[in-house]
Order: C-alpha cells, then sequence, then structure tokens
C-alpha cells in the first residue's frame, strides 16, 4: 500500500495568470508545482530557502511533464496535492495533482524530476538530514 | 527519411525570466515552446491569431512534457526549433528543441500535445485548409 | 481624519518571482497589487469574477506607479495593504503598500487608477451596487 | 531642442501575455520596458549582462510609472522606444513609449528610475565608461 506522504497547498488563480481563452495559461501550472513542492518540503520539516541557503543544496529541475484534464478559471482556488514519488542518489521525483477546491475535480496531473545540485549546478549529494527526511516521507509499506 | 518541416524562431533571454538560481526560471521554456508553435503556423502559411478569430479554432494544450539540458542564461540568444510530430483527428502533437544560438548547444527539448477545440473548449475537427498544411508539414518520405 | 478602509491580503514569494540578483524581480508588485485590489473588493462585498461576469464591469488600469524601498525575497510572507483612494465618476484610484509580514517594514508602494468599462473597452458607469460599496469604503470622516 | 538618443525595440506579443479580456495583461508593458532599456544600452557600445557580471554594477529599479491609452492584442508586433531622460550622480531615469509597429500609435508610456548598486545593493557610482556614454545619450543642444 501506497502511504506516500502528500501535501496539500492552497493556490487562488490570478488575472495574471488567465490568457485570452478564459482560463489559465498552461505554465502556470509549472510555477504551482513548485508551491505544492515548497510546501511538502516545509511540512517534512525544512525550508527550501534554508537549504539552497545554508547547504548550498539546490533542487534543479531536468524534466516536467503535465497533462491537462479541464481548464483552471480566474478566481478558482486550487489545491496542489504533492508527494515525492522517488529518491534515487541525488535524482528525486515529486508527484502533482492540481485540484478544484469547490468539487474536488482534478483539473491536472503532473510531474517533475530533479538533481541536487550546488549553485555551481555540479551535482551533489543529498546532505543526510534531507534524505532521512525524504526516504520517510516516500516509505511504502506492505 | 523524416522530412518533417522544422521553423526555427529566434527569443532573447529576459531579465525577467531568471531566478535567483542565475538561470532562467524552468516554466518560461513552455512559454517559448509556444512561441515556437505560432512561428512554424507562420510558416505553414497562418496565423494563428486568424485561426482563433476567423474559424473559431483553438490549439488547446492537453499534454506538456519538457527535458532540460543546460541553463539558458540572461541575454542568452537561443532557437526555438518547432516541428509538427504527429496528427491524428483532432490531436495535434508538437516536438521542440531549445538551441543557444552561440554554440548550437541543446538546452532543453520537449513536446506539447494539442487537441482542437471551439471557444467553448468543445472538441472539433481542424478545417480543411489547416489539415492540409499540417499534413503537407508533417509528410515522410520513402 | 482618513478613515478609508484598508484590507490586508497574504502572498508568499515564489521562486518564479526571483531574478538573477536574488530578489523578487520589480514587476510582479504589480500583479501583487491586483492580489490585494481584488481581496479589497471581497472584503467590500462582491467578488471581482462576478462584477465581469455578471454585470459586464471591467476595471481597466489606466496608469500605474510603483515606488521600491527595499527587496522581497524568495518565500518572504507578504502583505498587500490596499485601499481606495478616490471614486470619481467612471475613475477608481487604489492605493497599495507591500509589507514584509515578519518585521512590517514597507517594501514598496503603489498607486493604480482604473476606468470602469464594457467587455469591449466602451467605459461605462459603476453600477449602484458597487458606487454604494465604493463610497463607504472611502468616507472620511472629520 | 531635445536630442536624446531614442532606441527602438521590436516585441511580439507573446500568448501567455494576455488576459481573460483579452488584450495584453498590464505588468507585461514593465517588463517590456527592460527590453527596451537593454536595447538602450546595447546601442550605448555596451552589454547590461557584462556591467554585471564584469563590473558588478546593477541598475536597480526604485519608481516604475505606466500609463495606458490602448490595449495591446495576441500577436501585435510593438516598438518599445526608449531613451535616458536624466542621470544625476547614481540616478538614471528612463522613457518609454510602447507603438504598435503597424499604425504607429502610442499604446503606453512610461518611466523607471533607477540606482546604480553593487550586488550587495549598496550605492555605488556609475564607472566611468558607462558614465560617459550615458552622458552622450542625453546631451541636449540649443
Amino acid at each position: 500500500m501506497n502511504t506516500h506522504i502528500t501535501v496539500e497547498a492552497p493556490v487562488r488563480v490570478r488575472y495574471a495568470e488567465t490568457d485570452k481563452m478564459g482560463v489559465v495559461y498552461h505554465s502556470n501550472f509549472i510555477v504551482w508545482f513548485e508551491i505544492g513542492r515548497v510546501e511538502l518540503l516545509r511540512q517534512m520539516g525544512f525550508r527550501y530557502r534554508d537549504m539552497e541557503r545554508e547547504d548550498d543544496c539546490h533542487i534543479a529541475v531536468v524534466d516536467v511533464r503535465c497533462r491537462y484534464k479541464a481548464p483552471a478559471r480566474y478566481d478558482d482556488e486550487l489545491i496542489i496535492r504533492t508527494q515525492v514519488k522517488h529518491l534515487r542518489g541525488s535524482m528525486i521525483t515529486f508527484h502533482y495533482e492540481v485540484v478544484r477546491a469547490e468539487d474536488k475535480v482534478i483539473l491536472a496531473e503532473g510531474e517533475t524530476m530533479h538533481i541536487v545540485v550546488n549553485s555551481q549546478f555540479e551535482k551533489t549529494t543529498l546532505p543526510d538530514k534531507y534524505a532521512r527526511a525524504f526516504a520517510a516521507a516516500i516509505k511504502d509499506e506492505a
């Protein structure tokens, strides 16, 4: 049974995020994924800002995927549901669902894959304190 | 032999597109894909603005994928190389490469999948004049 | 004595909003002003989304001004303090302060001026129910 | 007679820059101002990227103003006309016009005020080579 920790972050759609079709422009979902990811880290006990500042540990994006199911609209209240999917060495994969709060309809889902790098973009390993927290967030149970 | 038409669109990285890592924030590549896509349509003989306005024909995004290989930096001159990959009924797939103009290094590549809809987001078919142009843009030769 | 209603809306700085100087790119403050403005309307009893949809009443921006005093940084919690400054016919002016929640330092302040238009961008008058609410929000007392 | 150098930079409106009113969201004009400003510097003989990298000289924004006269629309070709208005010590003011290429209608005009800072946001003076170029760009003649 999958018991990955799932964290929910609220987002309200901004006017600036809509386009002339009257709905949210698709690249904004990728920005929202980041909000979910950072909120997941926060719930895991650390702040991404401090990971960068204090440990020179950056989670650089190497792959993004998003599947759009229904449009998000101006002023919609959304929930970004995020979980860590894998951690393999310096490689971390997150999974996301963008849910409309009102009726729980899933508007989009996606994944992002990351490698841990220093500020020079050199591959590095995730410091132990973070690796332990990630491992705890993704443990599966039988 | 693949003879899909490939169109190149120039983009210069804006300061607003960078982030605190000192490189382009990843969601901007998705915006650049759109620039490539629209330029490809223009080279195929029509303007996306007119497709929307005159034929109520909108190419809505249903799936986006991007793989990041090297960072893009402020003021870099980039080339967005775009081709139509498939056209099946109302489903169109585009493929993109983001290339640094200076040394032709591929910074990212990706695909977007679209369905043709009207302004009410109802699935529709691509008007003949566009379908013929798309078919011409993707024909393979032996 | 100025008794204009002031509404506070929270914003947390997104990674996408930072630039290569390591701070928030300045145009994002203008987007945050809109968040403050919409929250003020909500506290005044109506939703901007419904103003547009049900009353074809749009508050188009004609003038924006922002003075930057100190940089906003990634993951900062901010408060957007908004008030209606003037209402004269179809002309509405809002005033904003962007405040860092942690220490109440004012990072920026600004104004936006708007005219009420319909969806064809033709100048129109603010329907009575809104005009009354605006008048209530800006009344000064001796 | 005002003989300030005016530089024109082309911009084509992106779909991502439009909003649900069907026109460009207003904060994007501020991003375009930056494109004009950087192009002006380029015509003056230097690259803003190198100013930052080689001389630790950053032109931080302290004040932005924009007046909107007519909407910009998707796929419009625009020209950003930029000139240096003042240089006083560490304080530089630029002036902008956003012009629709097709019919030369001015869609917006604005100013930005900047101070010269180092990467720590400490006020600094403009290195001589830049100061001379700025002076040349703004000289008035009788």
